[in-house]
This record gives structure tokens, C-alpha cells and sequence, in this order.
């Protein structure tokens, strides 16, 4: 074993930052063995160098993160700043400056996965992020390796735990969205400024990473469609109960049936009791993934929080360290497919929809003939009204969701229509 | 990318051998860019040369396996024969010319795995064996890479599809033993000689694969406590149902409180509904890892079958043959922990009694001054009788299993207690 230590230099000693710290610092002896050679806390960038850091020597303490970064001698930086810049800019110059890179940035690899990784390709370097999609949760590394001989189809899953804890706060208590989210806010589960985890954005950048390892292709942010869960109310829960279901915030990155193009998205769905996904509690986060030959995987556990994401982004240290050790790179970006990312509107999926209609003689005739008109086949109909007021839940087939939405159009209308109540897919059978 | 091809020779083409052979035909041009370059099934062993084997050039076949690994111009050979010899024999010479190995071999590796890792390191080659625990779950390596920089203090699974098939069906159906495993039989989850399976070897071979992994130290098959299932009974799952549980063949591996051993154990448990377990149903394997920072990780999926068990022999091949181009070897064996593995008596656990005792008063307070004795503290009684007979049953707290075995035996020779009717230890909780 060698005995000169690989340097690390940590960007960003936060909520992660700082646990990561303290896991070499406690774990060195067994992180020593695993890897072959000691690792060494070289350097810490941070905003705020008077805060008190427990456990982190002082002197090792900068606010000049790119003179860290460019110092010569680090082997492997640990980026946990998140957001694009200056993370993006430290990551490359890391590269040219000898350092792999170990990044818990999902907004960054999502937006920019595919020029930093050609960037560690020009240098020899390895980028891992493990630590971007669902914390503690193995999952870039069994797409990218386990699943390495097979061919993904599918992705389906719960990747962030703000919204799961708010969604199943509202499916047990029967609280509304903002009671749910004040209650996750007052817990610590949601940001003060909830926007990124409930619009969506958070998952829709998991989406891109998963789809773009599981289908060896290019995902962009932007080719993902997102959809929040602000709009999911108590009513659609009574609705979803009513069918046997809970109310989820999926990713879901699909293979067409052609094989021909991939899609993925991010929106709320109904899916049915008995589906593995509707008894993910709380911040849990849960990842179905279908391929050909292995069938249906599941992975569970903590989607977020300090230790889990270290857990993961120490994984990838002593990965990346083992490769530097060995003067090779791990697998790094694998696009070679290049299928389109088809849009929204081709994707199959089912609708949930509620209307508020006349209560009178031949209104369901009407909605039927829109349905069949647009080529979509209901399944089911439940009808229920009282003075002159009545309410429509259809629940259809599967059909291409330009189809489900030239239908919603078309039945806002009718004059017998007089709302659209809630509008909801129904995934997961 | 290089064009020349890696060379693949096949040992074994029975269920897994034939569904790897037919991948690597029809998703070549995939393997080819995940690896970087071709690779060839360059010849395949089997027994009986003269079985039609459709996908397969007659040329390639060979019942000289011996021959074939000392080509010298394989890169990699897939062992899908099973058992000891001659598998070890081949894969030891395999690493002698040249090649490293793809293993689904669970009994080997289990019982021969670190001269199997001394002599792949003697010859700098590689031994990866992914299929050999939970088929396609991606779990050694998660185990392995993903969790390398944590500590795993817990490995609790259903690690073999057969016996979970027969559970479920008791559990399900009502069925006694004997008539489950007729189904299983009947429908091909069980084999003709169901012994490996139904006394736990199968799964007691994983369990210590499992533990040497997690704890980075040796675990021999002879370390692993290993009760079968077959006197598991339709009155055991009655009385599991009371309690609010259902009975698993589990596998579990620990680490001690004092962090100071290890213990690795196959026995049925009675573990609440509630537990993610409870649900696996049929032939599914799911695993639940704890680590320290990670938290709990759950790990879901077939367990067996040609398909997922190619699926992860493929992922390894993928692997195996980058490290080949890389000329460099993937994360090996790791037992630097060196701890030692503790006896069942050391585990600590909880059991479910069922006495046979006479309906007579003082007979609960002579048993429970026999708990008492062995420090075993009791969680609950519930006392049923009528006609003289009664029967008793006892959950106890958490005790090491020596005190809980010498209670049992203590109570065996009381004069009120006509007899043990089951003994069943609780887990999950």
C-alpha cells in the first residue's frame, strides 16, 4: 500500500459538505484500506470561513475556492456547492488541474452532464455524482454497470422527498397542500423557498441524469416534461381513494414501444395501493427501473439529507481514488444511441378526469362521443349529481396524451361541461 | 475503438448459459459500445454436445472445458456451471492463461472465495460474481462500490426465490409444507431434489458472501447458523397472523453492538406485515442493507431464473472486459477487518414459544420464574385451555439465543410442560 495520501479538496461545507468531512476524518483507517492509500482532507472552500466548523482544521479553511482548485496537487475535488455557478467553472478547471471530480450537483449534471464529462475525458479524469439522484439510494452505478449488459425500458420512481412527505402528509391526514407544506417547512423537509422540490425542477433534473444513463442517450433539462404537484387538493385524494389509489410525484423516463425515441417527465399521478411505489412514506425515496433481460428492480431508502449524501458521495470517493491509484477512469458517458427524446404529447398514459357538467339527459352521451371522437376509450365512468348540478369522474384507457388533452380541450367546450375539476394521470399498472 | 474482439469462452450452457449466449448475439452492437470494442463468444462447454442448441454455432461447442479455458487467447470466462469441481479447477486455470471470470457460482465462491481472489489478484485478473446472490439485484456491487465509503451494520434478506414461493403459498393459501412445495415443484420453482433450497444451503451460501462483503472480513459457509423451513407449519403462520405477522426464510447478516464480531445466520422469522419484507411475494428476492450514514436501503427483484441471473452476468462481463481494454482490475476482495464471526448463541434476537402445558394453576408462574432464570425478559403471554390442556405462547424480548435455547431446553423438562410446539425467533422490528 502506498503511504503518500491522495488529496481531497472539499467545495462547499454544508449540511453534506460537512459530514463528509467527518466521515474521513472518523472512517480514515477503513477508507485507508478500501482505497490502498490514505486520503486527506486538503482543502476546504467555503463562503463564510468565521463560521465554526467542528472537526475541520482552521488552517485548511479558504474562501478562494478556484486557488484550491488549481493548486496542482489535489486528486479528487468534492463539489457540494449545487447550482451551476461557480460549480461548473471549478469543476472544469479541477480537470485540467489533475483532480477528478466527485459532484452532488443534479441541477449542473442535468443542465451540463455532457460537457463536463467530455471535459474529463480530454483530461483523464472521472466525474461521479452518485450523490445527484435519490442521496444514499445506489442507482447511477446499477444503470451504469449492473445494467450495463441489458437494455433498460423503463424508470419509474419517487426521487424527491419533499414532496413525497408533503403528498403522503396529505394522503394520512387529509390536510391540503399547504398545511402539508407549512408542516414540512415547520420539519425541516422543505426549503423556505419550496419551489424547486414542488414545481418539479428538482425531479426533472433527476429524470434527465436517469434517462440519459438508462437509455445510453442525450436528456436534456429542457427535453423533460414537468408538471408540480402545488395544484394536487385534498378532493383529488378522495377521488384517488375512491379508485383504490394514492397520489405520487413521479419521474418516469420511458422507452417508446418502437424503441425508436425515449420520453421522461416529471408530474403528479395516481398510482394503485398495491404498487410497491404508494407505500413510500415520507422523504423515502423509491426507484422501479424494468429491463429486458432482469425484469423489475426495485431500490429504496433515504432520497435526501447530510449522512445519506455523504454515503453516497464517499462511495464515489473511494471509487474515483481507487481509479487514480490504478492510473485509470471508471465509466464515464455513454450516449452513443442518440435517440430523440420525444415529446409529451406522444407519451401513453391514462387520464383521471373530473368534470363539473349539467345535470341533465344525454350530457354523458356528449362527453362520450368527445372521448370516442379523439380516439380515446373509457374505462370508467362514475356519474353523481343533486339539484341540477353533477359530476363526471372518467377514468380512461391508455391513449397518447396529445390525445387526452385535444379531449380535456375539447370537452372545456361544451356548453353541458361547465368545468374541468382536476385532470390527474394514472400510472403504476 | 478497437476492433479487435475480447474472446468469451462459456462454461455450462444450461438455462443462464443459453440466455447469456443469446444476449450476446442479439445485443451486440449495444455490448460492443459499452465495452469499446467486439466481443466473441469464442466457446461454449457443455456435457451433452449433442442437445440442439439453437443461437449456437455447433463449432463453437466443446466438452473439453479444460482445453478450452487453456486457449490462452480468452479474455473471459463465464462460469454457469454450478457446484465445486470442476468449476474450481477451470476458474483457477482460466486465471493461469490469461482470462478473468464472470461466476454466477454461489457455492463456490462461498466456500472458496478468497483462494479464488488470491489467485485472480497472483495473476492480476479479475473475479466477479454479481449473479451468484438475488440474481439480477444489483447487490454485490451496490455492497461492494457504492457503500465503500460507509459502514454496514446489517444485511437482512430473502435471498432465495424457491422457499419465499413456498411461504407465500402457505401463507397465502393456508397450505401445510409438504403441499406448497408440491406446487412449487409442479410449476417449476422448486426442483426435483429441493434440499438445497428448503435446509437453507442455498441461502446460508449467499448469507456468507453477503457478510464478507459488508464487513470486509472472511465469512466461511461453515461460520453461517443455518436452519431450513421445512418444519415451518400452518398453525406457525396461524399464530404469526395473531401477532400481526407472516413467516420468511430470511438470511441475516450483523455486525455486534460492540462493533467488535460479526454473525451470519438462514433461519425462518416471524416478521410484522408492516415490515417491507412481509409483502415480497412468490419467487421475489428483496434485501434491506443498514449503514451508518446511508440509513436503510432496500434492494428489490428476481431472485433466480435464466433472464435477471444473465442480466447480471452480463453486467459483469461489460466490466470485466473494460477492466481488459483499461488494463487495469476492478475492486477486488476486501476482508482487511479481520473480525471474528460469533456464534448463534451471541445473536440477539427474540423467540416465539408454544407450550403444551396442563391447565392447572401456578403453571404460567413456574414458567415464567424459568425466563426469569436465564435473564430472558418476556415481551407477552397468551394462555389458552380447556379439558385440563392448555397451551402458552411466549414472546419474549431481546436475548442473546444462548439464553433463549437453554430457557427452551429449561422448559422441556418441567414437569407441566407436556411439550414445545414451535419455536419461531422474530425479526424486523
Amino acid at each position: 500500500m502506498r503511504t503518500r495520501p491522495l488529496k481531497v479538496a472539499l467545495l462547499g461545507c454544508g449540511v453534506v459538505g460537512s459530514e463528509v468531512a467527518r466521515i474521513m476524518t472518523t472512517h480514515a483507517d477503513d477508507l485507508t484500506a478500501r482505497i490502498g492509500a490514505p486520503v486527506e482532507l486538503a482543502g476546504v472552500a467555503v463562503r463564510r470561513p468565521s463560521k465554526v466548523r467542528e472537526g475541520i482544521d482552521p488552517s485548511l479553511v479558504t474562501t478562494d475556492a478556484t486557488a484550491l482548485v488549481k493548486r496542482g496537487d489535489i486528486d479528487v475535488v468534492v463539489e457540494v456547492i449545487g447550482g451551476i455557478e461557480p460549480a461548473r467553472a471549478l469543476i472544469t478547471t479541477a480537470f485540467e488541474h489533475g483532480a477528478s471530480v466527485v459532484s452532488a450537483n443534479k441541477a449542473l449534471i442535468a443542465q451540463d452532464g455532457a460537457a463536463l464529462h467530455a471535459a474529463a475525458v480530454e483530461h483523464g479524469r472521472d466525474l461521479y455524482y452518485e450523490a445527484a439522484v435519490a442521496g444514499a439510494i445506489p442507482l447511477i452505478r446499477p444503470l451504469r454497470e449492473s445494467l450495463a449488459g441489458d437494455k433498460v425500458n423503463r424508470v419509474l420512481g419517487i426521487v424527491n422527498g419533499t414532496t413525497n412527505f408533503i403528498l403522503d402528509a396529505m394522503d394520512t391526514t387529509g390536510a391540503g397542500y399547504q398545511e402539508a407544506l407549512d408542516e414540512a417547512t415547520a420539519l425541516g423537509y422543505a426549503e423556505a423557498d419550496p419551489t424547486a422540490d414542488v414545481e418539479g425542477f428538482d425531479a426533472a433534473a433527476k429524470a434527465a441524469i436517469l434517462a440519459g444513463i438508462a437509455f445510453h442517450t442525450r436528456v436534456r433539462l429542457d427535453d423533460v416534461y414537468r408538471e408540480g404537484m402545488t395544484e394536487v387538493t385534498a378532493a383529488d385524494f378522495a377521488s384517488a381513494k375512491r379508485m383504490g389509489c394514492t397520489i405520487k410525484l413521479l419521474a418516469i423516463c420511458e422507452r417508446a414501444a418502437d424503441g425508436g425515441s425515449v420520453t421522461a417527465r416529471v408530474h403528479p399521478a395516481m398510482i394503485p395501493l398495491s404498487h410497491p411505489l404508494a407505500s413510500v412514506r415520507e422523504a423515502y425515496n423509491a426507484v422501479f427501473v424494468e429491463a429486458e433481460a432482469a425484469g423489475q428492480l426495485m431500490f429504496y431508502g433515504p432520497g435526501a439529507g447530510g449522512s445519506p449524501t455523504a454515503s453516497a458521495v464517499l462511495g464515489d470517493l473511494v471509487a474515483v481514488c481507487r481509479n487514480k491509484l490504478a492510473e485509470s477512469t471508471g465509466p464515464g458517458d455513454s450516449a452513443y444511441t442518440q435517440l430523440p427524446v420525444g415529446s409529451m404529447g406522444e407519451v401513453v398514459t391514462r387520464y383521471h378526469i373530473s368534470l363539473d357538467v349539467a345535470d341533465k339527459p344525454g350530457v354523458l352521451a356528449q362527453v362520450a362521443t368527445v372521448f370516442a371522437e379523439h380516439g380515446v376509450s373509457i374505462d370508467t365512468v362514475r356519474q353523481t349529481g343533486k339539484d341540477g348540478e353533477a359530476s363526471l369522474v372518467v377514468v380512461t384507457h391508455r391513449a397518447p396524451d396529445a390525445a387526452l388533452t385535444g379531449t380535456v380541450d375539447a370537452l372545456r367546450s361544451l356548453d353541458t361541461v361547465r368545468g374541468v375539476a382536476s385532470i390527474m394521470r394514472v400510472e403504476g399498472e
